[in-house]
């Protein structure tokens, strides 16, 4: 994997990147949809190449894991052939998984049991098994597996968390040596910043992640429930340390303004289920703000679903309709609301990188924060 | 409406023939999608339009009267309008719900009182009311408003809900002519034959249906449990008396080979949910036979859906890829093996045309039928 750093903005610490894997470019700053059981919900993996562009898509390590599971992925020859998906994939470690499992789940120095959601059976997650379980996926990027800390969280919890994270990030590195790619292709590993919100812990685990010297690096334990302020808080104190040649990961993030304002503090990436869940439950995304397309409200407007355009179902649909099949419970309500959010969210970050080579992203980024911020 | 026949087949009854409406051509025999609500379920109509391209599309009038209702329809200027298709569209009458919500609806010579699945709230549908509400939908071809009768049935009631549907018939066309188009482009009527699985009341009602001289006749009542070999026997006396010149729609048929059987009988059109339906529990249609994917023996055949390759999703993804997506219940599953389902039909149709066309379409039909009688 290779990083280029093309643009820095003059008025944040925003910049523009490109990322270079064996399945191709990855233009940063990016929005990852996320493909949590090898399929972005509701949405054809034509629609996902045609329509919505992403150069990356993440998949869950956790859910793959259980199904289809590893032999019928290794006998597929990887996740991008199983699933059709010929540009790239990344991997979470399921870490953040196996955190939102509790109850069901006992954390060691060794590694995580846990219990599947899907038939309480029993299985175990070690640094060393998930590197061999991302092996298997073959994702182009793959994460260190972390302990993903709650919000709040107390000190000393989030103290002795983060050092296992880092002895558990220096089993990934030294297994990772001893297993080789599966497919051909090169993957590239990102070890994860933990830390909660506390201000020398995270000053302290960047720094530990930056000495790993990884290709690139990611800020895990955020958007679990903290205030915006506290996020951007943590986002700076990390993006300040870690290197500036490598690409910046921040996981599970976030809003359209939370994305907007983490890309100024020097962020590069993001995933989130925020658009794909949100879709589902008629929450739309736009430049003017946002819309609950179950309001009574929309019933009559036949205009167009937005203006914008930005994919073609905007222009296809209305309004009236996109309610009305909220309104039967019918699927493709689900399905048109998905492809609007996601080319929105994809959207949004080619402006973000535009600005940034065009050097006015910081005015730009202030009046799409303010803009975005209503509900139509 | 007009209808042109063109060519019959020297070996059975089949026909290759052309409809014309205010929008476009409809190329016969030819199988109609079922948009129930507005939608085929879980297919964009972009994916209708150019990937399963059928001239025409069904819409449910008992659905569409409760669900977006007759307002909201009306102020979108119609169906076509409301859903964005501007190809064809056939409402049926509401006739056959209302015939499947036994237990919640009493049906007496003035119309029907039913209450609805969705809240319970008490409607009354007679012939009168459900012309208008077809006016409102606006679709190209609209049809009589009549009883369903079970299967079985005794012969006593058969009779007398034969007779009451065709003074519903009556009703139907001299209220059709009080009631002007709304929305500028014509609506051709077809009355409906029914009759039960009794010779001589199949005979009595074709009789009377051809007398009505409407542009398009229907026959209703069958595809309700009553054996292939009963269809079929009802199907043939009533396509030897309703006249050669105008379209003969089955209702509710079928299988794709209880299609080519009924093809080869004289009927034209056809509509069903078993495409759409089946494919949401995982039964795809081939030309080889019908395929039950949630089965294990595919989990690890990552061959193509379908070498054929009638839809894009066929080649797209692989068996095993589609297996996987029912087994972990995701969406995307039912939406390709209904794009595959509905592909296949309408390739089926289009293929009985052009053997009709061709002059051999006896033999293609047989081979067919003993070929796509397998379970792979």
């Amino acid at each position: 994997m290779k990083y280029s750093l093309l643009q820095k903005d003059p008025n944040s610490s925003a910049r523009a990147g490109e990322i270079t894997t064996d399945h191709g470019k990855i233009e940063t700053p990016i929005f990852m949809p996320v493909g949590t059981v090898a399929t972005v919900k509701g949405v054809h993996q034509r629609e996902l190449r045609e329509d919505i562009n992403p150069d990356i898509i993440l998949g869950n390590t956790y859910h793959l894991y259980l199904r289809p599971g590893m032999d019928i992925l290794e006998r597929a020859g990887g996740l991008h052939k199983f699933m059709g998906w010929d540009r790239n994939i990344l991997t979470d470690s399921g870490g953040y998984q196996v955190y939102s499992l509790s109850g069901t789940r006992k954390i060691k120095e060794e590694g995580v049991n846990f219990k599947s959601h899907i038939d309480g059976s029993s299985h175990f997650f070690s640094p060393e098994s998930v590197m061999e379980v991302q092996r298997t996926i073959g994702a182009d990027i793959i994460m260190a597996f972390d302990e993903c800390t709650p919000y709040p969280c107390d000190y000393g919890y989030a103290k002795n968390s983060m050092h296992m994270t880092h002895r558990w990030l220096d089993r990934c590195i030294s297994h990772l040596e001893k297993v080789p790619v599966k497919y051909g292709y090169g993957q590239a590993f990102f070890p994860i910043v933990q830390g909660s919100t506390y201000k020398d812990l995270r000053k302290q685990s960047a720094e530990y992640i930056a000495e790993a010297g990884a290709v690139g690096n990611a800020i895990g334990g955020l958007s679990v429930g903290e205030p915006a302020e506290e996020l951007y808080a943590m986002s700076e104190i990390v993006c300040d340390i870690l290197p500036e040649d490598k690409p910046r990961y921040l996981m599970g993030v976030g809003t359209p303004i939370n994305i907007l304002e983490n890309i100024a503090l020097g962020v590069d990436m993001f995933d989130c289920v925020m658009p794909t869940r949100n879709a589902r439950n008629g929450m739309l995304f736009t430049a003017e703000g946002t819309i609950n397309i179950k309001n009574k409200k929309w019933e009559d407007d036949f205009s167009p679903l937005d203006d914008m355009g930005i994919t073609w179902v905007d222009k296809e649909y209305s309004k009236a309709y996109l309610r009305h099949l909220f309104a039967a419970n019918e699927y493709l309500g689900k399905q048109i609301a998905t492809i609007h959010n996601l080319g929105f969210y994809l959207w949004l970050t080619r402006q973000a990188r535009e600005h940034i080579l065009a050097g006015d992203f910081r005015s730009w980024k202030d009046n799409m924060v303010k803009q975005m911020d209503k509900r139509l």
